[in-house]
């Protein structure tokens, strides 16, 4: 059953919940962030059904998330590769997989971000591109685009 | 229909999806994140069915990300109020709302955050707290607790 549509909500939020509003949506995005591309290699890594994993893949592809590439032409076989929208969801992995670090049950992290570069540990964190101040120590208020508070 | 739990996938991102892997679950958040505590509340700004919004409560009230207090003895009346880790969510519902900016088909963004000290629009981004370094500029490796990669 596919779920009421939130695209009709006027907030950013729920237009984006409504592509990636569901939990093997952005585990899938999260494989192909890391680096996975076919069909098999998500259903190995997720342990998704196979059914749901071709109707996730076609509602991503749909909403411009992932593009469907050809690799192979005799058996035609084609990959999924994200698109810059795509990659421009890598704050939102990151922010759920710190989440997760922090208030999980897990004993550890099981997966630490590291800089490919330099090899040391990641520890991400939003901070203001103006002012430099970091997300934790502003107080944030809405404001619609005429500069009204949205309650 | 309660889906199938992902809290048993060893991934910090499956764990918080486990949680907040929801649409109206985020939104809930959402709305407490900007000042909403009442049930009343939550079904005005989110147009949620009354028995959804009741599950989803108390599926966050278990989960320790709100806290269900009494505010009025007569007739009884509760409120839910953000805990700490609750509040830690706040990095995830901005970098979905700035997603759905960059991102959505809306015209222009329907709401703006700004620093409510200053008034001034905040542009968030991520930065590595040791090396300030933009997430946009790091290609991002996953290891294990050992130190080996990923895949």
């Amino acid at each position: 059953m596919r779920r009421k549509s939130l695209g009709s909500v006027n907030c950013s939020v729920a237009q984006a919940l409504d592509v990636v509003g569901d939990p093997w949506t952005l585990l899938i995005v999260r494989d192909a962030i890391f680096g996975r591309r076919r069909f098999d290699e998500f259903v190995e890594s997720l342990g998704i059904p196979r059914t749901t994993l071709t109707q996730r893949l076609h509602t991503l592809t749909e909403a411009g998330v992932l593009e469907r590439r050809p690799y192979q032409d005799k058996p035609p076989r084609h990959e999924y590769v994200l698109t810059e929208k795509g990659l421009a969801l890598r704050p939102v992995i990151v922010a759920l997989l710190q989440w997760g670090d922090a208030w999980s049950d897990l004993p550890e992290p099981p997966v630490v971000l590291v800089d490919e570069a330099t090899g040391d540990p990641l520890r991400l964190t939003y901070v203001d591109e103006t002012t430099g101040r970091r997300l934790e120590e502003i107080r944030v208020e809405r404001q619609a685009p005429d500069g009204t508070q949205v309650p």
